[in-house]
């Protein structure tokens, strides 16, 4: 607890004086003002994060949770359990989505396990087994509170970790058959609403099993009873230990002024408990793509982001964190070298 | 008017059989079916743009034309008229945004004068001028009916030829203060409806002037009569010499079967002359991003396109359909070195 609590309080708000100065500058380039849109705000952000009116990007991480879901066993996932254990070391090697992605870019990938149903260590990903998955929430809570606060402490450690060694930018991912369902409950809980407005198919249900599903998130709900103003009875009670550990990554990376990019559904309900934790957490997050999954209105209104690409993508892994790396760099390569509108005679 | 008939005449559907094989080969790959969205669906497009599984998009030219506007002196722009003389030789310099974006890119972008109102050659810009801006469309016709197909030939003529020279992907960008006025007119004709719902406040008009915008527009359409059926008519009565261009390249990339990237509200008009000149000519655009111009809506729904990017972006030039360059080879990277499930073990 000393660890998630040390992180809280060494979160700052976004500076805003070099943000302001950050505006100016833009405001100077050659064009209408304003008319670079989201990509104007996106620097400014970056520069309230860094401090500094100009900034250094280059080594960009995405950190990836891996964990198993006791709820599995409910039937309200498409793809069999294993398959979590074999997707989580193709992230370091890079054949999955989010790994190959990652070589093209030159980023880096760290896969980790806080919770993968298997005995054996899994080849390239960091051993932060917390458990072999969670319990099935259909029928108590996930965890314990003192693995929830575990779950997070390992993503600040991972987070932290990364960005001493010398990452400016983190995206969160995850691995975990069966997480869009505690991250529809998550979901559902803070936005106060029935499961069923924000629970998708996930990775591939049928839509029977789409009401099936929904079905099982409402009465994990009623039975848990879940207190929406307290983000750890939250995840202890419904939610994952890899949405714990993202959780955490998020908080760990506002913690040291660094930009996170989340990617899809499951990254929403993690963002949103690192938001309940400190509401401070927001400023530094940047939400890249819009999830096919239904709760994304919601998710992404609850906190106050907008998803900058529409690719209707439904993958997981970090897959659509890591697609923003590009355009980062292409943003903050316009801020730089774009002319003034004295320059330019404009 | 023999070049595009010529050119109208020699564009084809996408090749359907390449384009299975292409999911096909996706559909192998180490993920859910479909779990990359609108990922899968533009390698899909692209293979059968080219019709081959695998393809080479490295060379990829902006093509950017220029024009003036009669109708400019209705007050509908918040820009001097002189900005597009000035601004269209920075575009092949590289210091407005797309030129930037193309440098930072390695893209290259040909600009071209249609219509801008000088006297003099512009440096490093083509000069095909037809005149020095079209009439007030306030007043009569934006020009002949000779002058729009003119426009659209020379569309066709430095597309081909950028194709000729190697070019694998274009993107059409523009450059003409007030050009929001007739592209918002011709919107409207096409989606039947009035002004007001598709007339936004272009480079950055106050919400006062939008509404006198809207109504110029209103009595320019009674006045001129535009035919939704006939292309011609439309762009002759309401529209602008850089629009009709911009129609031409994509015609002139859809013959020579070369993807399209549409950039924001003035390429949507374009794009709606070309469909409707060639009803398949829209299988070879791809939209780029979401205007923030309220026309937005409406006008990619009748093109059937869905925008990728969603960033608010309101500048022109080609700046936002140059920032896919990045995201389409992110896209064929993955298509072609992602594991297959076979390979990954999942």
């Amino acid at each position: 607890m000393a660890r998630l609590e040390e992180t809280l309080k060494q979160i700052q708000p976004l500076n805003k004086d070099i943000m302001d100065r950050a505006q100016q500058k833009i405001d100077l380039l050659s064009k209408p003002l304003g008319s670079l849109g989201y990509l104007e705000n996106l620097c400014v952000q970056l520069a309230g994060i860094y401090e500094s009116v100009s900034f250094n990007m280059e080594k960009k991480t995405v950190v990836a949770f891996a964990g198993d879901h006791g709820v599995y066993e409910e039937g309200v996932a498409a793809d069999p359990q294993w398959i979590t254990k074999a997707q989580i070391p193709n992230f370091a090697s890079g054949i999955c989505a989010v790994g190959t992605l990652a070589k093209y870019m030159k980023a880096n990938v760290i896969a980790v396990d806080v919770g993968v149903n298997c005995e054996e260590k899994l080849e390239g990903v960091l051993d932060y087994k917390i458990r072999k998955g969670t319990s099935n929430i259909h029928k108590g809570p996930a965890m314990s509170r003192e693995e929830a606060v575990k779950s997070i402490e390992i993503g600040i450690e991972v987070a932290t970790k990364a960005i001493d060694e010398g990452s400016r930018v983190l995206a969160i991912g995850e691995m975990g058959i069966a997480n869009t369902t505690p991250s529809s409950a998550i979901i559902s809980v803070f936005a106060n609403c029935d499961p069923k407005e924000v629970t998708g198919r996930g990775a591939g249900l049928t839509p029977e099993k789409v009401g099936h599903k929904a079905n099982i998130i409402r009465e994990a709900i009623a039975l848990n009873t879940p207190n929406q103003e307290d983000a750890i009875d939250v995840l202890m009670k419904v939610g994952g230990f890899e949405i714990g550990a993202m959780a955490g990554a998020i908080l760990g990376a506002a913690a040291y002024r660094v930009p996170v990019i989340l990617d899809g559904f499951i990254s929403y309900a993690a963002a949103l408990l690192a938001k309940k934790l400190h509401e401070e957490a927001a400023s530094y997050m940047i939400a890249s793509h819009y999830s096919a999954e239904p709760g994304t209105v919601k998710a992404l209104e609850l906190l106050g982001l907008k998803a900058i690409l529409h690719l209707d993508m439904r993958l997981g892994e970090g897959s659509g964190g890591i697609l923003l790396f590009p355009l980062l760099d292409t943003a903050n390569y316009l801020y730089e070298n774009m002319a003034t509108r004295a320059a330019s005679k404009c």
